[in-house]
Parts: structure tokens; C-alpha cells; sequence
């Protein structure tokens, strides 16, 4: 049998098993990164014109493309509507990414901890993955200009708004950085931002890319975490120079995303539906932290720190007494919890234990308490018996 | 700018400035590839269940999975549902296949002709593409096995069933021959049939893939020629060897495949519905290729020669005085007439002058004569003026 050599980097994959075992009903999860059912608004099909079953273009519809570029201008990103891309889902624009850039050994910069499956599939392609730590405002700056002066990334990856896993959000001041040192070394930006409408304090920070004078960049996002992720829409916005090669990569990859979808948010993003419907989200998410921070604290006080989220779906414990938290998995499954390994998240498994990645959004209220009291036993007993 | 060295091979796409150019209303285009409007039939979206708005599994949903391992084993393909994966097109069938096989350099055998999009992101991954002829029937087996002593391809890709672009229908000897062939030598098959079931004589041919004994396969198929192409829904069926690497490479392409558009498949195939509505499609395909051949006849007789296509959506004209196709496209279109080249379809295109890939339909009845009398007059031309 003989495969790519690409395919021998393909990891088996830790977080499918994750998932596949807290689909049994009986399983308290906090694994997974879902919008809860109960906040999926109700859509309408009976006014879609018939010809959107014909084939389309790989650009993506004219008028999601326009409103997609006008919400981006409203935020500060300088663009057009043709340099919108709809994707398959913000995940494809890491598929595009990686071709456009990485070959077996290619140097790339990322933030530690960043989003696995990112990790993976730049991984897959090859990469070699240079990483700045994050603090609680944004990535250490000392560090990432070291790291810049030391090896030549083909691109920075980074999640600037409610992070996944950490759930960090830059301050003014880091983005400004960032932005002034990509410029700096002409290092191209892909700056992820699925979380950016889920913010709970109403604070919204200008992205990146919109502060970026010479580099190059990609802005990516979807509607996953604010209407349907079954219908698999997303974008891209890139800089004029990468366009084309973008484009014709998404044209090869699946020829164009999918009508339906792409009618279906065209109905929403730019409308008032769409702000109200954002403001009930961002409340509901609001209460679900707060429910979740409650447990935390009676549950995980003395054993773990955190900062509470400002934004996104998740909280990232950073345990006092570390272990490779990927060992603690078994037994939480035993006790019917699921919960996401801080490891995966780093280029460097081994040499990040201790973090957890618990999801609030899409647990049952009922039975949040339950859970992570269920979780916190097993912490205690692992780390009881790393003592004894 | 660092792009990967895989960028390089991205062609400018000619194929997409000629569709480009045929979008203008007054342009008669034989050029696509597209399904008539007046058969996209008309579908509801009232019963779809409102979970579909939520994250799915990367292997598809169980229902369409099921519906699908039904029909291939009614075909004669041994599989279980556990072996179907739901892309996001077959386009994303070779998108996958490349991944799993092709580095730089990695031989592929190929027809010559083949389908133009599949060469493009073979040879964007860095296959080295060893080509065999096609006759009539099937491939030119003492070239075949002549290829496959010289070399040590990773996988054979061949379209058995109205080939794009040549309309070529494998004889059942030659699906033997190749099957035998291909497992002597274990070379995996990838097997696409996007026109199986556009067939306009009745007849159905067994796939290559239900004929192999010993090689691994991967069988690829589509519901955007039989039902709405927008949907963007197609399918693989895998031998269980190469399943799991095939379904890992999907997650980390786009998570899953558009739910909605799975939902829309699943009421039709398997169905009374579904089977009623390829009769008609067959019906009305094969009253255009009679009335295209009519006016292939009145202009082109004396300049080329084609076998009426028994199925699929191309007539694939040879010149009788060959020259480079893409030297016609300007003055075609300067007369408000599209057609494909035939040079892109082949690995190497200027050893390979002289065709035509002329789509039969989507062009509206009431220009047809019009259009092809113009293109006979454009290609009459340019070879006078070669022979001036």
C-alpha cells in the first residue's frame, strides 16, 4: 500500500473517539464545541428560487458576498465584495491555507495553546509550527519577536477573540503589537474569528487584519456558532494577492459550497433578525457561563484555575498539580463525562499538561453540577494516586 | 511571497474564463457541463427536521448512507453502509484521493482523454500522470498493461461509464480485462461515475470496482447530474482498507458535508419518485443528443467524426484536419459561441490537437443549429487559413 507521505501524519484521532463516546445519552459532555439545540433559530425554506439547484460559481452568491463585506467594512476590515470567498465551513479555509502555503517542512507561526484541528491539518501538510505562548491579553510579544527574528513563517495563524480552547481575547494594545510586527517582518496574518459575535460583555475589538498596513492576510469566519453549522457556510476575506490563488484552490477542492446554505445566511447576516437573534444568543451563552463558573467554584476551586470567558463557549482550567490530563479520560468516561484534553491543542503535547477544555454552552442545565463535581472526583483521585 | 511549491502547478484556468464568458445571455455555450433547468426537479423543504441545523457526523447521515449502499450492491458493488462517505461533491472525492496518494512525483495512470478538473488537482499535488489511450470500448489494454509493467502507479483513475469528455462506455470485456489487470498488478482503482445513470439505451454495465478480487478501490458518485447539482451532495464507497484514512481526510477538510442537501438526497434515492424521474431525464437528454446530432451532421460532417454518445451530456469531436482547439475560442467567441478544447483534457496537451468537447444539454433548442453552424464556420476558418 502505498500512500502520500502526508498520510503518515495523520493522527488518529483522539477527539473523534471524545466525541463518538459522549454521544451516548447518558453522557454528561462538555467536550465538544456545539451551539445548544435550543438556540437554533427556526429558518424558512418556501421562498428559495428554484435555481439555486443549478450549479453556481465558486466565488460564492453575489449578495452573501456583499453583505458578508459590508458587515467586515462595519467592523474596520478595508474590503470588497470581491475579496470574499463562501467556504465550506471555516474549517475549508484552513484546507485552503495549507495548500496555499505549506510544504513538508514549511516554518509557521502559532499561538500555544491554538485550535487542534488547525494544528492538524497544518500538521498534515507538513508543517513546522513555531509557537508564542498566550497571556490572558494576547501572545507575549518578547516571544513572538524573537520568534520572528529567528525563523521565517510562512504565515501566523491566530485566534484573536475568545480563543479556542483558552478562550483569550487580545487587548487594543496586543492587537496594535501584533499587527505593527507582522508588518514589520511582512509576515502574512490568518486571523480565525468564529467566535467574535458571542461576546458577553458587548465589547467589540477591531480585528487584526484591519490594522495591518503592508502584510498580507486572510480573515475567516462562519455562521457555525451563530445560526445552523449543519449548513456549512463560511468565508474568507483576503488581501487582493491571495485572492486568486485562494480561489482557484477552493474551485478544486469542491467546485463551490453549497446554495442552500449560502440563501439561507443571506437571509440573516446583515439584517435586524440577525441582530436580535444575536443579542438573545450572546444572553443565553451569558447564563450558561455564569451557571458553569457557579459549579467551577464549588467544584474545581482548589483544584484548578481559570479566567472566566468573556466570550465563546469555553472555560480552560489550568490544574494546580499538573498531569497529562489525557489519562484522566477513561475514568471520566466511567463516570459518564466527557471532556477535552488540554493536550491536543499544543504543537508540543508532552510538554503542556495540565489544561482542560470544558464547553458550557451545550450541556443540560439540569445536569451541569452533576457533571463537573463528576469531574472533579476524577481529577482528585488521579492526582491523589500520582501522590501516594 | 512563500507560497508551497504546489501553488506553481496551480494553473490559470481557462475553463473558468470560458464559462466566464458564457454566462453573457446572447452566447450560445456548448462549453459547460450543467443539467437543463427545465429537469432540475422541484423539491420541498417543509419535512426537514430542524436538527439538521446542528452539527453532523463526518461520514454522512445513517439514512442517505444506508440508501446508498443499497443502490451500489443493487449495481453489484459489495458493501456495507459503514464504507459510504457523503462529500461535498464528488469533487471532493479526488480532493480526498489526492491527499491520500500523491506526493511530488507519485505516478497515476490516467485515460487519455480524462476529465479535465481531476488532471488539474492531480497535477496540483505532483502527480506524474502516465497516460493510456481510449478506443471506442475502453482502454487500449496491451497500452494498459504495457504502463503498468513500466511503472508502479498509486492508483488508476478511470470514468468507465460516458466518459468526460469522450462519451466513451467501457464494453463489459473491457471491465473484465481492466479488473484483472488492475488486481495482477494491485493497483488501487478509483472508479468515478457521475453519468451512470444518465444511460439513454437502457443498458447498465456492472462496476469495475464489483469486478476486482484482490485490488483496493474507491467508487465515486453524484447526485448533481440526476438531481440539483447546488446541493453540492456526492459520495464514495471505499474497501474497508482505505475507509478510515478516507474519512479522517474529510473531517479535516470541512468537518461534514451540508446536511440540508443530504436531507434533500435521502428523499429521493432508492425511491419509485427517483426512478420515474431518471426516466424522464433520460428521455429528454436523449431527444437532445438526437437534435444536436442533427446539426453535428449538417455542419461538421466533412470536418470531424464522433460516436453518437449513448449516454452522459458530451459529444467529443475528432478534426479531420487537426489543429490547437484553444486557436478557435477567440473567434468563437467573438461569434457569441462557447465550446471546450479538447487539449486540457489530456496530461499533455499539445501532443494532443484537434477535439472538441461540445455539451449537448443545456443549450436551448431554438439556437442550437444556429450555434453549431457558427462554430463549423469558425473552426472551417481557421483551417483555411492554415492551409492558405
Amino acid at each position: 500500500m502505498a500512500f502520500s507521505e502526508r498520510v503518515s501524519r495523520l493522527k488518529s484521532s483522539l477527539i473523534r473517539e471524545i466525541l463518538a463516546a459522549a454521544q451516548r445519552p447518558e453522557v454528561m459532555s462538555f467536550a465538544g464545541g456545539l451551539p445548544a439545540e435550543s438556540m437554533l433559530p427556526t429558518v424558512e425554506w418556501t421562498q428559495m428560487p428554484v435555481a439555486l439547484g443549478q450549479y453556481g460559481m465558486s466565488e460564492g452568491e453575489p449578495a452573501l458576498r456583499e453583505a458578508l463585506a459590508a458587515e467586515a467594512r462595519a467592523l474596520g476590515v478595508p474590503c470588497q465584495a470581491s475579496q470574499v470567498l463562501v467556504v465550506s465551513g471555516s474549517q475549508q479555509t484552513l484546507d485552503l491555507a495549507a495548500k496555499l502555503y505549506i510544504d513538508k517542512g514549511t516554518e509557521i507561526l502559532l499561538e500555544a495553546p491554538t485550535y487542534l484541528a488547525a494544528l492538524q491539518i497544518f500538521q498534515l501538510f507538513g508543517a513546522d509550527c513555531i509557537t508564542v505562548p498566550l497571556a490572558a491579553d494576547g501572545p507575549d510579544m518578547v516571544a513572538m519577536r524573537q520568534r520572528l527574528e529567528q525563523h521565517t513563517p510562512a504565515f501566523a495563524y491566530l485566534i484573536p477573540t475568545f480563543q479556542n480552547p483558552s478562550a483569550v481575547r487580545y487587548s487594543e494594545a496586543s492587537r496594535d503589537a501584533v499587527a505593527a510586527l507582522l508588518d514589520e517582518f511582512g509576515v502574512t496574518l490568518i486571523e480565525d474569528e468564529p467566535y467574535r459575535e458571542l461576546s458577553f460583555d458587548g465589547a467589540s475589538a477591531k480585528p487584526i487584519v484591519s490594522r495591518l498596513t503592508r502584510a498580507s492576510w486572510i480573515y475567516t469566519g462562519t455562521i457555525s456558532k451563530t445560526l445552523l453549522p449543519g449548513l456549512r457556510v463560511g468565508y474568507l476575506i483576503a488581501s487582493p494577492d491571495l485572492f486568486p490563488h485562494l480561489l482557484r484552490l477552493k474551485q478544486s477542492a469542491d467546485l463551490h459550497t453549497n446554495r442552500l446554505g449560502q440563501w439561507q445566511a443571506s437571509q440573516w447576516i446583515g439584517t435586524d433578525r440577525y441582530r436580535e437573534h444575536l443579542l438573545n444568543l450572546r444572553g443565553f451563552y451569558r447564563s450558561r457561563r455564569d451557571a458553569f463558573e457557579i459549579a467551577l467554584q464549588e467544584h474545581f476551586s482548589e483544584l484548578a484555575e481559570w479566567n472566566s470567558p468573556q466570550g465563546g463557549l469555553f472555560f480552560w482550567l489550568t490544574l494546580h498539580q499538573p498531569l497529562d490530563t489525557r489519562t484522566l479520560l477513561d475514568a471520566a468516561l466511567a463516570q459518564d463525562v466527557a471532556f477535552m484534553p488540554g493536550e491536543p491543542f499544543f504543537a508540543d503535547p508532552d510538554a503542556n499538561h495540565g489544561h482542560l477544555r470544558l464547553n458550557f454552552s451545550h450541556i443540560d442545565p439540569a445536569r451541569l453540577n452533576e457533571g463537573v463535581k463528576r469531574l472533579a472526583s476524577v481529577v482528585r483521585a488521579a492526582q491523589n494516586l500520582k501522590a501516594a
